[in-house]
């Protein structure tokens, strides 16, 4: 099974793309798009949707797993987070993929095993998990993250059936 | 010249289409995209993605206007207009079409003469502005508002150059 987690925002959205077989996890790509060179939001628009699409055409991607609604710290930024999540959306969808979404505090504990990790121990557990050496930029770690989340639920939802 | 104005929401989506000979302004189509009736908020968006692009495949469309941003109550609502009005904006970019936007104080001015007009004053301006007769669906009306607006700062750019 191979899922895609994405971390979507209106200068970069991050995206990570992993295989599982058993319960094993195989890192395939990750990354970020970088729309923020873009000179009008309407272009970001495109670059997001238009990079996702182009991952989304790399791997044969089974399902699609990204965080849960939030809030930015001020309306203006919720607008154009909204917007840029809108888009990146809109690329799962055109993709056949359904939408799995996890909050923020589970995928952390996912990943981490505690709700209130940071962003640091995040990044190391993603590392961790998928037998990463090297930087990995903040937004793909956040993706993989949520695409790490989501092969856990996979795995206790079958346990459950 | 054939404008598009929408107006995106994400239960209903409005949209006009409007020609314009010198000052004449004829009324070409308008109505309202439902997405309410959705299951998922993700078939909202590709609802509303897909019925923009089959109005603009409809008819020749040579510019496009939408509402500036504007904030809603509270933040759940506004990241669903967000994300509404970001694969709204992704249809007229893939239509090849650049985005005009016009503060709401602009477009009441320009309908009405009047920044702080009703939403009933807008709607009966917008069906004299266009010779049209009956019911007009509000999103219908606040869509062909902002496409009158353009035409108004069509002309007053034009005489400026």
């Amino acid at each position: 099974m191979i899922v895609i987690g994405i971390d979507p925002g209106s200068r970069f959205t991050g995206y990570g793309v992993i295989k599982k077989r058993g319960q094993e996890l195989e890192h395939l790509a990750s990354g970020r798009i970088n729309a923020s060179r873009a000179k009008t939001f309407i272009e970001r628009l495109e670059i997001i949707y238009g990079g996702l699409t182009s991952v989304l055409g790399q791997f044969p991607v089974d399902q699609a797993a990204v965080e849960s609604v939030f809030v930015a710290r001020n309306a203006m930024s919720t607008i154009k987070l909204g917007q840029a999540r809108g888009v990146a959306l809109l690329a799962l969808s055109h993709a056949k993929l359904e939408l799995n979404e996890y909050a923020p505090t589970l995928i952390k504990q996912a990943v981490t095993g505690r709700g209130r990790a940071s962003k640091d121990t995040v990044g190391q557990m993603v590392r961790v998990h998928l037998g990463l050496r090297g930087e990995l930029a903040e937004d793909a770690a956040d993706a993989l993250a949520v695409a790490i989340c989501h092969c856990q639920a996979f795995d206790f939802q079958r346990r459950l059936e």
